[in-house]
């Protein structure tokens, strides 16, 4: 991490908790929270306190294992399992959160039998090998996608795939912030991303930092910035994928590759090879998380936008088809949907 | 005018003052604000207190009927004419408020020789005359809109084009408005249209007001709601039209009929012929306004979403291209683009 002072989440110093940033105060205030008890977890992630797949699979390998210390040894398996199944309820769409709870109930069951402070221990190990492979994975990904971008380049992200929402570099954030470490000059346009604002909040704020000059647009600029040749690729990074290359990812993500193929304007999504989930054939097997209307209407502003009583609809998640997608790129390299 | 109390824009009872509804307050506050001063009138559309294309227009031309009523009889010709030219310098790109200014212009020159009195005397008529016209065109676009319509009919609407824009029933949000007095069930979907909320603040209240449910989403969400098979037309009104049916209007409304196009959903632009420019050949021809960056990263805001410094891209408007545009209704009928 180059230009924020620490991990999104990590284990605390005494390794008795987890600690996160509190993403809701970026970009005005930098707030480490420090959790350890089951309900506190479940409301960092419910809160969009803890976000970003990668980052709120991390948070929780961490939380299984930080309340594997509180919970008595022979209550070790009944606890954490019905703790996994707590923590999965907190949001639907990404998949990364039950890919890590998937793998930590996997080396509960592996260490069955074993004494349970090599079992508490196994599982701080998984955890942070979870931690270790996103970062691996992000660099990787950063590499590939940097590849396919030349100096100059205008680039559209949505929403925040960077540090704050994984480990490092980022994934659909990736190719931008190695192109600001090797002084290549990009020119990121940032959807600010409606309702919760992760673009102008987060992204703008990280591209800041890493050096790079972010012009902040809002969600129905982008076909406008197209229109006027200011744009060589999108790039965002995908919260669950399925087997046909489908992929799931902030609400606006497939408005912005409709417009990306209308104006002939390569499509790219960055994500580790964990996020895709061949449990789902297609974009329709993945459950879209629907939240509060007052996040639309409310949240972040002076009065509230709409008069009293009005009705919302705020899917925080969307489905790109795979036939407006130019290229997935994983940890692995670069490939078409068909060949994922 | 059902629903409000008055039309957003007329004269004042005494005559000697233009009276207009600050749309920067709604829904919160309906406050009336009188201008009488070159300045104020100059302000009132810059700022937007005064917006909608049409109604700027109809508020235009009662603007220079109320500075001829303080202008010395023979300074009448210089006054007005360099009162147009610093009006039509408020805003670029809607066609309305040059038009209006210049039938002003017209009466001026026509009545040049004729007693101050009546010179005065013809510029209210003629602007309200404008009034009367933009009145009678909206009620005969709502006829032809809800034409293509049915009842429980999804429609997604962008920005305001309803009373507040225009006069009574309002163009691009007509067809719903007289639903809505015939007792005809629509769903209307509404934009809220970042980054000045007129889709929030404004059509959800004229909608609400009229008796309708509307649900307000956010632009991002277009693309969504339409590949729920919830959206059945998209209807906009339009600031500019050229010769080839490319249509200027709110920044958003290219990406929504991109969107639109993508899933088969009909696109239809409701304007009165007064918004055609045949002197732009082309969406090329007609100059798109840059406003404040301030707009999308502080207005409506508690605190600024993005970071000190972060630069912003902020077009009011942007082009359509006719191929997009199912079908163009005005007073005078249903058109293709190419009809027009």
């Amino acid at each position: 991490m180059e230009y924020l002072d620490t991990d999104p989440v990590r284990l605390s110093p005494d390794g008795k908790a987890v600690v996160y940033i509190d993403q809701r105060l970026l970009p005005h205030k930098t707030e480490h929270i420090s959790v350890y008890k089951a309900e506190d977890m479940y409301n960092a992630i419910k809160t969009l306190a803890v976000r970003g797949a990668p980052c709120i699979g991390i948070f929780a390998a961490y939380c299984v294992y930080v309340i594997s210390l509180y919970t008595a040894d022979p209550a070790l398996d009944s606890e954490l399992e019905s703790f996994c199944a707590y923590l999965d309820s907190s949001r639907p769409t990404a998949v990364n959160l039950s890919y890590a709870l998937f793998e930590m109930k996997k080396v509960l069951s592996e260490s069955r039998g074993l004494p349970a402070e090599i079992r508490r221990e196994r599982l701080r190990r998984r955890a942070q090998e979870i931690h270790q492979s996103d970062i691996d994975s992000c660099e990787r990904i950063a590499g590939f996608g940097l590849s396919l971008l030349k100096a100059g380049d205008g680039v559209i992200t949505h929403c925040n795939a960077g540090a704050l929402a994984t480990s490092r570099l980022g994934t659909g954030l990736g190719p931008l912030l190695l192109a600001a470490r090797k002084g290549i000059e990009l020119h990121p346009y940032v959807d600010e991303t409606r309702p919760l604002l992760q673009g102008a909040r987060l992204t703008a704020f990280e591209l800041k930092q890493a050096g790079l000059e972010p012009t902040l647009i809002c969600d129905n600029m982008a076909a406008y910035v197209m229109s006027q040749g200011l744009v060589d690729a999108v790039m965002i990074g995908a919260d669950r994928i399925a087997a046909n290359g489908d992929t799931a990812n902030k609400i606006g993500s497939s408005q912005l590759a409709i417009a990306a193929k209308y104006y002939g304007v390569p499509f790219y999504v960055l994500a580790p090879t964990s996020t895709v989930d061949k449990s789902c054939k297609t974009g329709r097997d993945i459950k879209i998380e629907l939240r509060e209307g007052d996040e639309i209407k409310k949240m972040f502003f002076e009065a509230p936008t709409a008069p009293e009583g009005v009705k919302c609809l705020n899917p925080a998640f969307d489905i790109t088809d795979h036939t407006l997608i130019t290229k997935i790129i994983t940890e692995n390299g670069i490939f078409s949907p068909k060949e994922l």
